[in-house]
């Protein structure tokens, strides 16, 4: 039910052009009070949608409950007030861990569940996550192409005259699915493989993963390992192979070589333009601008990472609200 | 804009019987949702009723921010909420008290505003009080008819066959208005006079009306003269008489002893059970059922102030979801 009958455009551009779902949802939470009500309004229209007959009222009224409060959790403006209640919850030095008798505490395991189905483009394969980048990023140019038909400013990454895909990604994953992902695997609740190897992890790697309930730990160290938590309560010390850690570990550090490439390639434009220009540098350029993802060329060693410009929530939220 | 296009029907009453208005606003502040929705839809139908016209984009966006606000901190599930805020910002022994410089400080006193705006029935003299206490309760009313007709049970004060008024505005006001109405009194925002006559107000009396911060002061002494109230930043002592306070205080008497007659008959009925029953106690019967309220017929002094039994927030929510 979420994201049910999602019209391709943002919060804030509802909200700024006074869209009527924006009117009828008080600018607040317009889609997800739209994905959830739309879906709810359908499964009532008829008794035949009704798969739910045999639950008592009680029961019921719960489930119709968590359902909207799972879809309502996937609002962005959100996410980094339900993290922090999570990881205060689960993963800080002091936390209680998530008592699962507890319904508060289930329905906010259930929330980091939806949030993070939501966001997870970048925990699939690259494959399959270049694609699904391909596609949000055409949804947003098409938001950037009406916003200039209004007269209104072009949103961050949705100008398609200006490309910058490979800034989206990394952006995204480091702020808001890395943290987001590292929360619910620090908390054991990825499914994985249990991996006792000693030799993959390096002390330091460990500690950070454990570490300061900040959710990034994933991006912390610049080992080659970083896709192994190790899990509050399990037997001391014991570590789980995640595929989803993996994935966006990959992923990011293919983002930030192409972000590299992409700086290499700028520095020498500037140069060039002290120069007389070549057919070979024009080329680049045009590459540059409809600017596909690169395929697998490089076999160089992973790049060890940046450290990340600290962005507030709020510049972030702006960002990154689908 | 408040309460524009009411069905005549609470919260719970929409939520429990899947009312589309529930379901398009996923069970939460409904009412207040439609409320605000259903007005600026109205505002934006056409430009002929586009008042702010004049305004900037930024100052209107503003604007239609606050109104919403507003609007939406009428939902009696956030009275205690946005009450504990506004007294620990204002009214607590280490309250800090309103800056009006701040934004978030200004948009909390105009939310205590209105939600007295909306509850101030019992702040009105008796006369008009009752009138409205008579459409309220008319209105409640309907809602049990339909509640019957659908076999749901009834809720609370909606029986007209049991009709409660007395105990209805005696609870609502001690519960609800009375704690609102001394907060916002005893921040400096209601409107009165100076009253500098020492000889009104006991010690005790002034002690407690500028107290815990639980803003029930104007009612937590036995005194006569419940209706002063000592503001924070003024002239040391110095007292303001608002005559709000003064109806509210007022009326609460007033309910009490209603209460307290209707208790002594009821005492008298189940006697006259052991007893051949009168025409006389047959009529009295009659009386308490169609519960007018009793004319201005008693001038005894005012009854001191029964000790109040304290509801959860919740249990008084359930009670008061208009």
């Amino acid at each position: 039910m979420h994201d049910y009958d999602h019209p391709g455009r943002t919060n804030a551009f509802l909200v700024s052009t006074f869209a009527h779902q924006a009117i009828l949802y008080n600018d607040r939470s317009v889609l997800e009070s739209h994905h959830a009500a739309a879906a709810w309004s359908l499964f009532l229209s008829t008794p035949g949608h009704n798969f739910l007959q045999h639950l008592e009222k009680a029961e019921f009224k719960r489930f119709r409950f968590l359902v909207i409060e799972a879809i309502l959790a996937t609002d962005l403006k959100r996410h980094f007030e339900i993290l922090a209640e999570f990881n205060a919850k689960a993963n800080e030095e002091d936390a209680p861990g998530i008592d699962w008798t507890q319904e508060t505490d289930r329905l906010l395991a259930m929330q980091l569940c939806i949030k993070l189905a939501d966001i997870n483009g970048p925990c699939k394969k690259r494959s399959l996550h270049v694609q699904w980048t391909y596609r949000i990023a055409e949804e947003f140019y098409e938001q950037g192409d009406e916003e200039m038909a209004l007269g209104l400013p072009i949103s961050p990454y949705m100008d398609r005259r200006n490309p910058q895909l490979a800034r989206l990604q990394e952006s995204f994953i480091n702020h808001l699915v890395a943290p987001l992902c590292n929360a619910y695997a620090a908390a054991g609740l990825l499914p994985g493989t249990w991996d006792d190897s000693p030799d993959d992890i390096s002390p330091e790697s460990t500690d950070n993963q454990n570490g300061d309930g900040s959710g990034n730990s994933v991006f912390s160290s610049g080992t080659a390992t970083p896709t192994l938590s190790t899990i509050r309560g399990s037997p001391a010390g014991r570590k789980i192979f995640c595929l989803q850690s993996k994935h966006l570990a990959d992923n990011h550090t293919r983002w930030v070589a192409i972000i590299k490439e992409e700086q290499r390639r700028e520095e020498e434009a500037k140069k060039s333009r002290l120069s007389p220009s070549s057919p070979e540098e024009a080329e680049n350029k045009t590459q540059n601008l409809t600017q596909r993802v690169p395929e697998e060329r490089t076999t160089s060693p992973q790049p060890v990472m940046e450290p990340i410009t600290e962005e507030s929530p709020t510049n972030c939220q702006d960002s990154f609200t689908f």
